[in-house]
């Protein structure tokens, strides 16, 4: 595809930790796909991280070389996307205080996330005006770089809305400065975790890239599978089995209706069933260690491909702030 | 005085509009003075201007050349102390952002000024999220160049206990890497505007420094005096006197009280009484005229004071967020 005619991508992700199964079904199969349609821009976004980390805040640069680690494994490229850090990129933090001034506090406020994120991570004292501004913050991070399309979960889904309620706003005061970006909807499946809740690295559940292949088995093999398979002769349900989920994601679907039939009709067994996704997550990941195993002993070069990621970036972002003074006559 | 023992100010002034009496005793002359005792940034805060002017933009940069040309007039010296626009500072954005993190929301829901100021200028639609962090967006311009003092006026004490309080809370998670700044409570005489009411550029009953002697007399001269003097052989009372407001600031004590007990005794009248103050401002502003004319008729000498002022405080700023970034570990 011709690189002119190419729409912007934007996406990020929150380096608290590295990436997990359920990261990679819900945003970074995708991200490793969008290179090729779009010119993406992958931001690892620490200053998100430390709105709930802030207590913590020492661990993020570790997690930021993590999913560094992670992305260029899994097959981001840095010659075909931008890859870089956020906080290294400290127009957004002007952009995000420039539009501050034109929102609205009600549309922050009436976010669902902001309250249920609170309930959720209570323990974290979440109720804090960078917590509020979470959202504004990712509007500044899509259109600094005039992003026209942003890869989202339904769960983010009124976070883009308000980004786009705000870019006609600031349009409206002072000139067309942003196009409105679009949301690019993506089905997350959710995936459980090795206790059957929702996978997430804070429950503590989660099932990482980077495990190994003795610890995936380890992981899965215990996992409680639909309770009513008490004997192995009980015909079980899939669709109440939390591992199933993992079938869902990671295992074709010939074998997967093959498994679910010999499920119902008690034809088949839970270890077997188990070892099937096993072994398609270690194919699946295999090639991902080796990768992995080579950037985790030149960390060096790690930080150099985000560093001149980083370069990448600020040049688009300053480019757009020097549009955006302009307009507004600072 | 030793320059390195000399604590350092910080204090700014919003651009909206050229000086006038009011803001000249409340802080100006203040400021004056403070250049020989402490290390003084002097900041002209357009991004706090664009808080309340969002709409109207655009005049904001015109604003911030008045103000210099006030500044520089009245007699700040740019090798005695460093006089900046906030906005060419990118450093305090990127500190506010990262003190949001930190900030709990009622701490900022509960500064007086930010209920009081949406009632007062309901017309500007203030209830933004930006208008709420103002006073987080002070506390960041001060603890940016490590201030240790700032005068401040008994409206402005809850923003400054506010950025005491703040300093603390990062100070104890991140290690103590600001002195926590100290009030200078500054006396801030009110004086009455053209209408009596309180002077004001959003009630347009302002006198400007700028003004001429012709303007001033024209403004002061009708003004309405206590309203018992309905004849000149009726006694007043200077304390109920709009104009007398004027004399407290302006005209020296011993002409004052003679001025006062006149009044009581309606011995003298109000013209000759509004004379003598007309006539010791003209004597305070005169050597303010003639600079203001000189920095008027030679823009580019203004603008270029301000880049100097810019680039040393962008350096002081640069060196306190390199030691920020390092606490939290970014």
């Amino acid at each position: 595809m011709n690189e002119q005619a190419k729409k912007t991508v934007l996406s990020g992700i929150r380096p608290t930790g590295a990436a997990h199964l359920g990261n990679y079904v819900g945003a970074l199969r995708n991200w490793v796909r969008l290179q090729d349609e779009y010119r993406c821009f992958y931001s690892i976004v620490d200053w998100h991280a430390l709105s709930s980390e802030y207590n913590d805040s020492k661990v993020i640069r570790g997690y930021t070389f993590e999913v560094a680690c992670d992305l260029l494994s899994l097959g981001l490229n840095p010659e075909r996307c931008v890859l870089f850090v956020q906080s290294q990129i400290k127009e957004h933090a002007e952009l995000h205080l420039l539009l501050s001034m034109i929102t609205p506090l009600p549309w922050l406020e009436r976010v669902p996330t902001f309250k249920e994120q609170q309930q959720e991570l209570a323990e974290k004292e979440l109720n804090t005006y960078g917590f509020l501004g979470y959202p504004l913050l990712q509007t500044a991070d899509i259109i600094i770089y005039k992003a026209e399309v942003v890869p989202v979960g339904e769960d983010q889904a009124s976070h883009l809305e308000l980004a786009r309620e705000i870019t006609r706003r600031f349009n409206r005061f002072y000139g067309p400065v942003f196009p409105e970006p679009q949301m690019l909807l993506t089905e997350v499946p959710t995936l459980a975790g090795t206790d059957g809740r929702k996978m997430s690295k804070s429950y503590g559940n989660a099932i990482y890239l980077k495990d190994s292949e003795e610890v995936i088995r380890k992981k899965i093999s215990p996992m409680v599978t639909d309770t009513r398979r008490k004997r192995r002769s009980d015909p079980g349900e899939p669709d109440d089995c939390p591992v199933f989920t993992l079938h869902r994601a990671f295992v074709n679907k010939e074998t997967r209706d093959r498994l679910a039939a010999d499920c119902r009709s008690a034809k088949g067994g839970c270890l077997e069933c188990k070892r099937v996704v096993i072994d398609s997550l270690i194919r699946l990941l295999t090639p991902y260690w080796e990768k992995r195993k080579s950037y985790e002993a030149n960390p060096t070069r790690v930080w150099d491909i985000l560093e001149e990621g980083n370069s990448r970036a600020r040049r688009a972002a300053q480019k757009t702030m020097e549009d955006v003074r302009s307009a507004i006559g600072l």
